[in-house]
């Protein structure tokens, strides 16, 4: 599988990454190598890196806690201490392995940490290599605002080897779906076809296949609008609600805390619906979508105060300018439009949509 | 006096500053604006900025605690929580108005939020004004150690108003003026020769040019060399070893704490005096430097036990690489060289010296 070139960087796939890797470590020739993992990734997927890697650099480790609830500001500490401890310098070298919590933490600790060291990202979740691999985002959360902190940032290399995945819980699997079919939802009716003619899982064949179209859509989409002023707000489909809803899963005790792919999905659901008000998307195409969507993530309900919670949160989302808050729709499948207001009243319906 | 126009943006000096900042916001059309102080700019410096701001978009005040201690991410979050409060998106504006702690801190803050948002520095410290007004260096410290965390990120503009000065305080200003003959001994024998033929106070009539002049020669530094790989290390000058005093007069009880124009003019004499052993720069030079800052510095007395801790302090620079510690040294006045290691040996005697 060739590599795809994304901005400066280049995003290598499966054993080929690793020769990259090394062959890097041996030009930049780091002072000394962090390889940042969580208590899951340390535990499953570090030993196989570790196994690869050729490197006369001192390696440190730095082991934080998994989960989006310590995707903050106390995480960054422990590691920025954890480097200026061990001496780190600007010649030195983060390695990110694991799900999006480690590789947007990880990136944005790096650089911050001196204002800026080199990072490598090794996402070893789906959500991570379909989604956090490209674009720069790096980020932690704010208390319950998720991202509210980071910078745009590009990291020297990424390494995608679907060998990881073996080890991810299954809700974690179809949480990095949902970005796979959103990708196929905003930009290609072809992918979403071949993404959902069948289940998909860890045995799928195409799977590794599925992955790099994922990754080239959102490449074809970020390379054409880095600063996000009108193609990339496409990726925001189903997160304007999705980020509502799992901010207040994760805060209020009323329903199970999300996932992120579980909680956008609920969103794609809910703005495909939208999109049947505002744009005429045909109501068979939105069925089909929540159809789709229930195969993976099992229904969550919202009673009427939970509703109003979720859209009292929207006003936090980042992509809002002046209080107002912006959707991305679908005209149809592949062909998204942005910068769309919609009314309090058209979310309470396509919620009702939703719980029917 | 004209504008020195660096990197992306320019600096505009005096009254001028105010018309150049409401065309700003006239184009700009900012959703809101935060003006960003400490308690001492609060009082004697936002009645000014506000009487001359121009502008219908919302005007939020947020006030820091002041001085280096606050300069750390507890003080971050703070101004975090309150943008997030005020409903701050990524068209909104940061206008910094304070010395070296508002803006590096104010810079950082407003360069993570929502991954980025525009801000602009009002320096009111001369400090700030030689110093922190050139070259998009935003940070704040970690636990004692300088500046550690923080992103390179240019405002969009900046205004020096030799105004705000009346109220700084005589130790302030002095400190400001380290850096200035810094500017003189590693770039310009004229400089140094204006700024040390007389006692130069808030009563120079030349303070103004001196100001210009200053920020004039560390942009024709930065600009040559914006990601510091060779002639911006020389503004370092007096910097390892007064950051490394600078830390650990915060850290340890044992001598007052100092601020950074005295940590580092300890630091110029010192390593003046190494200049001598490893370059011949001329003892009666090393002396006139000496005599230079004790005109606005009293002594600061150091024991052996001191001078030892303050040695393992050099290890944490940001400057390093591989631990090795890196100086900054002069031929003669005008003329650094860079990257130059010294022995422990060496650097006690400086110490002698200096406490000669």
């Amino acid at each position: 599988m060739k590599p795809i070139i994304t901005g400066n960087y280049s995003i290598y796939f499966n054993e080929d990454g690793y020769d990259s890797l090394n062959q890097f470590i041996k030009d930049f020739k780091p002072s000394k190598i962090a390889v940042i993992t969580d208590t899951n990734t340390s535990k499953y997927c570090k030993s196989k890196l570790i196994s690869r890697l050729v490197s006369e650099s001192e390696i440190i480790d730095i082991c934080i806690n998994p989960g989006e609830e310590n995707k903050n500001l106390e995480t960054c500490i422990k590691v920025w201490n954890e480097l200026s401890k061990n001496h780190f310098d600007r010649k030195s070298l983060i390695i990110n392995l694991g799900g999006g919590v480690v590789t947007d933490l990880g990136g944005f600790v790096a650089s911050t940490f001196l204002r800026g060291v080199s990072f490598i990202n090794i996402p070893t979740s789906l959500l991570a290599m379909v989604d956090a691999s490209v674009g720069g985002k790096t980020g932690i959360d704010l208390g319950v605002l998720k991202n509210q902190i980071g910078v745009m940032s590009n990291p020297k290399m990424v390494i995608i080897d679907a060998s990881y995945l073996k080890t991810l819980p299954l809700n974690h699997f179809n949480s990095g779906l949902a970005e796979a079919l959103k990708h196929g939802l905003i930009y290609s009716e072809n992918h979403w076809n071949k993404l959902t003619t069948d289940i998909i899982t860890l045995e799928t064949p195409v799977l590794s296949e599925i992955i790099f179209e994922s990754v080239q859509i959102k490449n074809t989409i970020v390379s054409q609008d880095y600063y996000e002023a009108g193609l990339r707000k496409s990726l925001n489909f189903g997160h304007t609600l999705g980020h509502a809803i799992e901010s207040y899963s994760l805060s209020e005790k009323k329903i199970k805390p999300l996932l992120h792919g579980e909680a956008i999905a609920i969103g794609m659901v809910l703005e495909a619906f939208l999109s049947h008000i505002y744009f005429d998307l045909p109501k068979q195409t939105v069925d089909e979508i929540h159809f789709v969507f229930k195969k993976y993530f099992s229904s969550v309900s919202f009673d009427k105060e939970s509703i109003d919670d979720i859209i009292s949160y929207l006003i936090f989302d980042k992509k809002n300018n002046n209080l107002q808050v912006n959707f991305v729709l679908l005209k149809k499948i592949g062909s998204p439009v942005f910068d769309i207001q919609v009314s309090n009243i058209d979310i309470l319906k396509a919620f009702k949509y939703y719980l029917e």
